[in-house]
């Protein structure tokens, strides 16, 4: 790999640190219009055109600039998830710190890190060329880690200012062993939450002979939702989900298995339903599942209480493959709330959904973001035809038409949305590195 | 009623004030030595000799004084529950306050409105004949409301000191219908916290279509327990339930049928299994369950967070009735987390346990008891074989054999352990002339 130069990589450091320093979690709708105004600082600063382009939550930067016959888009956001359990940090979430060759901080990888390392990639083009050598646009939102509820519309809104030969998606990094990896899709998601109150207030617990108990009544209906081995129990869940096609296949079954070293890195004796290899990565990626993220209902003090709680709820997302709808599976869990008898508890849609999305795995830009990998790796990327994860791929695979690589500064071990969030600083200049030269190809340097 | 004497009255409410102000808390481990101390100086104002005694947990005040033939032992406790959910009170939880005659605070009721309730009938004694006109016996714990652990120990090794031909118990009031209450048992009560941990740290959601769900598995056990009527499902659980005697069966037959007004308190459309009248008793009464707590695992707050969390835990009590055994139910629930698979759920006992208590209904102080209140609300008594509440009742019954009965000075919208936790001025009064009346009868006066 091309060595990075130093006012490349401590132009990369000081950004992130300036970003990381900004609190901008979207769930509490904190810092988010500073945020903003950072960003579009950063991209002046590179030459680019910058517009604040408000929605009904937080604003969309839009940047343009270079010049050339191709025209990138580059898709990041700027918000994160919510810090919490703020113990478990052994580091202030919100100030870039390094130990041992790691950058930690929320937003150091997701998505922080890797909207850095697209400026750093510019940075070092303009340093290089002396100019940017073909066209490039970004899209960054405020809202990806609540599930992007405006951008939809957003896209839809602005497609021929958008219109790009290529997207770079937001994320990506290398595996365990250290191999890069490009992925062409992800999951769609829908978020939801059950609540239940069973009586006007908590009551003493020697009436819960009598009164029914909100939280048994949600435990059970939240073990009736899948077995387990992850199975989903909802009736007609499984039935648009559409089989791979024979590339998809062949590129899954190309996926090193790495499911022994990431039940080491997560801490589990192991998968559901006692997967390994081929089978780990079909249920990861090509199954849909049911997510519990929270549940919450009466005394979780210390000590005992003994109450009888008057209400409960819980969080939870549903994972989606092609060809599954939101708003079809809403309707299904709703059904099955209803067959099941639990009309005591209320399904309520938070304000995401989003469809999955899967690009072409034979357009050239694919292949030209492989090469580009191969030659800063120094070895063959991992080709994923879509992602465990989700996020609003969907609007530009299919209102913008454009083939999507995600790339990224990631490892297994990042931790991402949990406490102690970094990257390796070895991921983050290689991760520019090939931002860099994927550019570079898709210029025809 | 005989009127309270002016001097009476305020004596209780100030000393009253002088007690909920201070957040005697023991599942938090507050202000209990400085709330023992409160408490002696007001027995020793009434000139009774006081020691406070030393347990591994929160001191015993223990009182004497009096001159008589008879003695009666005074049971009750000076701590109180946690007062959360704070934002659902209307006045300061540790603030003694007036509204439309009730007197609202933590422990307004329980405990400190009722030992208030007896330190205002002697007073009163004292006022109109000069002097206690029978052996008093005082004795006060810290730590009933997290399950009385160091109770049983205290009394074994002071049985003589404790000695007495009768026992008034910590608790009583007013039914809907404002019919006074005897109460001379009290279920028993073992508290347990179930806790899983899936992996080392939270992980993002999109695992979870590979990685368990500690949530998941937590509400499965959980809803495993019992089904939607109460009935609980662990084997053997209702092996040692001794059947009512036909004296207790009479009792139970001939106490009114509040359900109706209980169900409109607590806005609940109907109770379990449907029950009302004899058979809403009978469950209530003579029926063990399983009580959820608290539910806690997970992203609880604003918005959403695609987490997988990595662990959760449940508190729950179970309510017991004569003749089941707490260690007996342990073992039983631990056998059936095994049978059922859930060897990934840790049970853990908490520091309580109390054996079910019943007096023996038939016993002259039962009687003395049930006149002084037709005396001073002018009606026949409810008395109930037991209660549907927990506390240390069998040292007494079982180590002390004295015959015990609850008055007290709540009612049923009294929102024990629920935030507003209030007493009606008319009902302390009532409950103040009753215990004075009931010493009188027992001094043969």
């Amino acid at each position: 790999m091309q060595p990075l130069p130093p006012l490349v990589t401590n132009y990369a450091r000081e950004t992130l640190a300036r970003l990381v320093a900004l609190p901008s979690v979207s769930a509490e709708g904190r810092a988010l219009a500073e945020t903003a105004d950072a960003v579009r600082e950063l991209l002046e600063e590179l030459g680019l055109r910058v517009e604040i382009h408000a929605t009904p939550g937080a604003p969309v930067v839009y940047a343009e600039g270079g010049e050339g016959e191709k025209t990138l888009l580059f898709y990041n956001h700027y918000d994160v998830q919510p810090a919490d359990p703020l113990e478990l940090w052994h580091s202030d979430p919100f100030t870039l710190t390094e130990r041992e060759g790691r950058l930690y901080g929320r937003g150091a990888n997701d998505d922080k890190g890797e909207l850095v390392s697209r400026l750093a990639a510019l940075k070092w083009l303009q340093e290089e060329h002396g100019r940017i050598p073909l066209r490039v646009k970004f899209c960054l939102e405020g809202e990806e880690e609540i599930g992007s509820p405006n951008l939809e519309h957003y896209i839809e809104a602005h497609q021929d200012r958008l219109k790009a030969d290529a997207v770079i998606w937001e994320a990506g990094g290398v595996d365990a062993a250290g191999r890069p990896q490009i992925y062409c899709g992800l999951k769609g998601i829908v978020g939801l939450e059950l609540w239940i109150k069973t009586a006007a207030y908590d009551l003493h617990s020697s009436y819960g002979a009598v009164v029914q108990n909100p939280l048994y009544r949600l435990s059970k209906a939240l073990a009736s939702l899948r077995d387990d081995e992850g199975k989903v129990l909802v009736k007609g869940f499984y039935q648009r989900v559409r089989p791979l096609s024979p590339l998809e296949e062949e590129t899954l079954a190309r996926i090193p298995d790495e499911s022994p070293q990431l039940a080491q890195t997560f801490g589990v004796g192991g998968f559901l339903a006692g997967v390994s290899g081929r089978a780990f990565y079909q249920k990861l990626l090509a199954e849909p599942c049911i997510n519990l993220n929270g549940v919450h209902g009466g005394y979780g003090g210390p000590g005992s209480k003994t109450v009888l709680p008057a209400e409960a709820f819980a969080k939870l997302d549903v994972r989606l493959v092609p060809d599954q709808e939101p708003q079809e599976i809403i309707e299904l869990m709703r059904q099955h709330l209803e067959t099941h008898g639990f009309n005591d508890i209320e399904l309520v849609v938070s304000e995401f959904g989003e469809l999955p999305a899967r690009s072409d795995l034979a357009a050239p830009w694919v292949q030209q973001a492989i090469a580009a990998c191969r030659e800063v790796y120094g070895q063959e990327p991992v080709v994923w035809p879509n992602f465990a994860g989700s996020g609003p791929m969907y609007p530009f695979t299919h209102l913008l038409k454009a083939p999507v690589v995600g790339l990224g500064v990631g490892y297994p071990g990042s931790k991402v949305h949990s406490p102690d969030e970094h990257i390796r600083l070895q991921d983050f200049e290689a991760g520019i590195a090939v931002v860099k030269q994927a550019m570079e190809k898709l210029a025809g340097l």
